[in-house]
């Protein structure tokens, strides 16, 4: 069965925004009015923006969100013309701080440092569906920064913002489960990146007595998690995610499990790119999970080893000069063979070998030569946790052939070490890993010859 | 009855703080530990705090809370010292701007600018009880603003953030009755200004079938109003303010009222000061009130002339100068006869000129030439409401003798004039009237001698 | 696709109940334990069942659950032999009573004529799940009544129970959207009785925006609709169903819609069959709408016409005496005509006569000569509404021509009429009709040789 | 400070009624019409009734709720004149039975025995506020039983419905904290009958974080408890109750907390006589504590010892029997001592001797010659607790003093002992007590001449 999404994800927006503030009656005109938006945006910021800035602002959001494409890049042009931080005015707070750097010129440079575009943000919010229209107003603007760098000022403010707004300290945690509102639950459909979730069954499985999942929510956006995870509440720590998936799994009485498996952490919205929850959510869904079941003694991941084809691919120029060692060579005969569109499962001849070539990718290929190269172990290791099984075969499916060779590797969490880990891979990079990951990590060292 | 007040506000603010976090054992010190508490706050700037970040604010803030009168002055001292920008780098940040104003040395000024004080706040604000605190922080710090200039700056970031955070597409109003926790309920005795609560059983009468209190809420402080107001509801616009307020004053059948009276509105936080709702909570009240009864007719307060006794006495001197005016002295000798003490109410034989002088000091008196005087008038004079109606002897409590000299004023909000009412307002400091006021304002004017 | 359906609908119900209970380690006998679950029973009206009640009733529940159809034929005999009245003690307080027909005696009586199943049941509800399993009882337990007439004691005692527990003042009216919990609407795709639902899209759009379903809720089954209504609001009086039930239909904006059309009402539960609940449910949930939407004029359903195929099959005979009619003979001609199997809609060239045939149907064709024949109009018959237009082709569905030949009835609730409308139904059998209709019948009862 | 306290109870109910119903229009005669009320009952079992019930259930309810109490003994007697079996109907019923003990039989009997009166507390308690009104009208009935023995059927209805309607399945339990609604609150400084509560602030320190409070809810009466109970976490058994009644003191961290004293237990509705609850509660509450404070080892109560003075002076006369025992003769001679108006404490000197005494009273003192004389130790042994200790001058309000003479006993449940102790006491009357508590009895026994 296909996956249930929507085939433009600008209708899914529509859709939202006209759950949140209601069908309005009026034709729009194609493509929307760009000038309407903008004349609105700057009657917010006037006197009478301030006295009836509920009703200005909703209109405005209507009128950018019934915007198409081309149209936004004319928006996004005026963002910057029209709202900007007017040079002159702030060159003078500028040199009357530098002749007196007292409190008052500070105030009066941070002034006329904010772009008139902050309070623009702020008045919009003001709007109904005001923060969300926001977030994916950024996440709009995010898509043309490359081509327009002039808009990085835009992205600072809505960034400014956003870490201001969607701080700890107003996210709740909320369990999600087949008890929760279908609007939440289409969104877990939509947006589950890691293992993709095929329609209501499916889904239905994942949220049984024996899986768990838990989201970030926003006080402003009550029915779009911020972040989810998925746990599974099983018997050992598992080394393949397809049991884990399975639909028609039998179901395990929970309080009978040992192992709380993560196998899924997504982050639902690219309008918030640099504002970071999963650390945070990691920790306390394993003290909620503490609480509800006393008897699980294993906190850990099952997670993708995303670059490792990657690095594979790019490692073979530099093999070729060394054609001396030839188990690396059978791995890469083996790897050249590997059509990208059949994606069949390796064959076991070379499951030492390429096991071991993954502990040492794993464990020593780094990034600028500092940290890991594989960003899902720099997550989970930023976090606090070790490298502890690399695991054959763990993920069979054509992304986690494609992505990680099948390999699954589990990243365990245990609450008494993640600071110590987690301050020495900050100071010092270092990789904390099981003895047995260890060693594997460095017979595959030695193998490709470092 | 005396009023039910906590003794010391500042136990108030322990015992709300011990509700979030929690007892803690172990004992602090006297005063607080003001090394402990500066400390935890530069560990909360750095990659610790940002991985244990909860922990370590709540810490945080409960080592600030536990702070006496004086500890909290050195932390004051801090803030300014130590988490300021530096001027170096913000000059060079400024040089580089004013050499290339692009976008990219912009985000640098402006990255520069910002005090790291205003990263601890968003930091702070993450551990238990967070925001609470803050709010209270900046309460505490205004206290001592005056004394210390050089702590302008603390104030700024604080209520640059409390601009974004308590932004009204946060908030979500909440009517207040007798089914409400008694945790807000406590706050409406605790901070109500205008119309002291006496107890419990004044409360019960203040919110029952024929009355209606509603609040501005915030997420992260669920059980403190930011703002709240009172309504009556009854027959034809009211002209005194004690039978609104007597506890034994029969309840009458909603459904049956015309009039919307609002008595009182009040600001709960001081922390909070220039994040403004008083505009949006009567705007929203009112929307509600029409929805719930189609019968009411009029929206309107019963407002005290809070500053009338204040002007009349400044006015004295003037008086002296124009002997000839009989009406105005035989006002004057009658004010002049009343005791502070025992404030009795005004012989009704002066009524009438005191009355043409009050609605003359709400028409004419003005503030640097061009607003009112009057706080309360400018408040709802900007919210688009006119004034309608001068009530003699309507507030006969000692405050209101002292304050109104008995009087009290009918602000109407009438749906359809507002935006034109706050716009002249705006523009022109047009002061909206009935015809009846104007005339009575004229007749004082002339009495005035203007 | 096909309809989302438990294959075993028993299977549904011990999914329910491992929600309720959550799983139970030990592994229960195939079929279950007979004997356990009567024993748990006795057990329960004993004193100790009085004092550890809830943990007997909810064990003696899972026991009951577990039990397979033949050990459910055992248990309800015991329900019959072992908790039946004592005949002996009942005859003696009959004979008390009739020598003195004072209060005392009445109350013996009562007490002795009361089986000790009905406590048993009380008890039993104590338990987890309780209510929810106890109506699942009554549901298996009607399913043999047929066959086993001795039972109807076991069943008088669970409706009178049933009655009291599932009164009106117990329950509450909940809209049910998008928003609502998965676990209550997978109840909808489940239960739909007259317009099948079609998997998690086609319930998505029949709780757009301009549709409504209302569900009677009991607080012990909060996940757990006892009866629910489908709504379209549009523009008109709708004919045909299907453009109601079509997913890919525009959406309206609701507040546009002048017309409510009650599309599909359904009973969840078997076993509160005799407990009603529909004509509160349409009373209840006009006023909702009327209050939402002040511009809907016209409050009506769009419904099949149910016994319409059959009652023209039994008319057959009768006709062939009267062979003078022509028209009636081409109608039943075409009838004769159309296979069970394919179904096809009737030629438009007998439209005028069927419908005719249609509108005597529902207007003179009586069940033991008194109320109407047809099921659904004795329905809102007895509710107050009144025939309001017979509509052709206005259910195109197998289901629909196999039954109404396609037609459609509208009846119209105005709530000014329905007390005088159901009172003279339920004196003289009035049906209410409008002018047009009862005109239509007319020309078909003289067609029907009448 | 005086207890807040509704002057008239009847006063309390109809402010309840208004709530619920709210206020109507109209004027209600002087004491009500009682003939209205009536009238209106009789409608509400018609064809009509069933009908529109709902509406004529509240106009009835209202009406009834209006009558004064004189108009109440008139709807009293209606109730039994028109509302009861048919005598003749009900005989011919029975003779069916006895001729043939049928099913069908006893349906018809069991048909017939039911009063008429049944139906239409059912039909009631479909209007607003029903179940509120028709526990108050038990309430006002049993205040009448005593002279109206013919009313005995008419409460043996209510009895019959209030047992099936307040199942324990329907109930819940909630935590009663200062973040409840003063709707509940009031009730509990209303309803407290062991330790009266003196206003909001004495309130507020029961509910304190070092305090629990739990109540028993039924969701149609969400305001109302129906019991409620008291705890006191603590370090150590205490002996004395003032000291958890002190507003004044010092709150204790409740998870250092090792004893979980509960100190009151309140039923709150005398219309719910004889439907239990208190049983159910305790258990409950302390799976609540063991979950959320797992530390606490100690469950028990400080209970009064309220027949103890009562029984003292009845023994008197018995005792001038037997003049040989000094010992026992001290106490009397004490205890005529002790003015009623007065209340002073008992003299130590004679502590040793009283003690014996009231340990004897609990444990041998007995009624009938099986249960024990006290009414809390009757409830608490039949729970299954025991007796542990008993308190010198654990009580020393005018209460205590006067009903216990000061004395307080702690009954100590434990959960693995409550079910043994619950069964020896209900088959063979076991009186559980600790070694200690048994050795002062017999020594109370001795000084008792027994």
């Amino acid at each position: 069965m296909a996956k249930i999404r929507p085939a433009d994800p600008a209708l899914s927006f529509q859709r939202m925004l006209r759950m949140l503030i209601g069908p309005r009656s009026g034709a729009a005109p194609a493509g929307g009015d760009v000038r309407r938006a903008v004349a609105l945006c700057h009657t917010l910021l006037t006197e009478q923006g301030e006295f009836s800035g509920r009703r200005i602002a909703t209109d405005a959001l209507l009128a950018y969100a019934l915007l198409d494409a081309e149209s936004r890049e004319t928006f996004f042009d005026h963002l910057v013309d029209d709202f900007s931080p007017a040079p002159d005015a702030l060159s003078r707070a500028a040199d009357a701080y530098r002749d007196d750097p007292s409190q008052k010129n500070l105030i009066r440079l941070q002034t006329a440092v904010e772009p008139p575009r902050q309070e623009l943000f702020r008045r919009l919010n003001q709007g109904e569906g005001g923060t969300a229209v926001l977030v994916e107003l950024r996440k709009q603007l995010l898509a043309t920064l490359a081509k327009h760098p002039e808009r990085a000022g835009i992205d600072a403010d809505l960034a400014h913002l956003f870490r201001s707004w969607f701080n700890r300290g107003f996210l709740y945690l909320q369990r999600i489960d087949w008890g929760t509102s279908a609007l939440v639950l289409e969104r877990l459909i939509e947006y589950e990146a890691v293992h993709q979730i095929n329609g209501w069954s499916d889904l239905r499985r994942r949220l049984d007595a024996d899986r768990r999942c838990y989201g970030f929510f926003h006080p402003a956006l009550p029915n779009q998690p911020l972040i989810f995870i998925e746990i599974a509440l099983v018997r050992g720590l598992p080394a393949k995610v397809q049991p884990l998936l399975d639909p028609k799994a039998p179901v395990l009485d929970p309080t009978t499990a040992d192992c709380a498996a993560f196998y899924s952490i997504t982050n639902c919205h690219d309008g918030l790119r640099g504002v970071s929850f999963g650390n945070m959510l990691i920790k306390q869904v394993v003290e909620e999970l503490r609480r509800d079941f006393p008897r699980l003694k294993t906190f850990a991941t099952v997670s993708p080893v995303s670059g490792f084809a990657e690095w594979l691919k790019k490692t073979d120029p530099a093999l070729t000069i060394d054609e001396r060692r030839p188990m690396m060579r059978k791995v890469l005969d083996a790897f050249r063979g590997v059509s990208d569109d059949d994606k069949p499962a390796f064959a076991p001849s070379i499951q030492r070998e390429l096991s071991r070539l993954c502990a040492h990718y794993l464990m020593h290929a780094k990034r600028n030569g500092k940290l890991p190269l594989d960003p899902v172990a720099r997550f989970h290791l930023a976090n606090g946790a070790r490298v502890e099984r690399l695991n054959w075969m763990g993920d069979t499916s054509s992304a986690g052939l494609a992505r990680s060779l099948g390999f699954t590797v589990n990243y365990v969490y245990r609450l008494m070490d993640v600071e110590r880990n987690h301050e020495a891979y900050a100071k010092d990079c270092v990789v904390a890993a099981s003895p047995e990951f260890r060693k594997l990590a460095e017979l595959g060292r030695r193998a490709n010859g470092q």
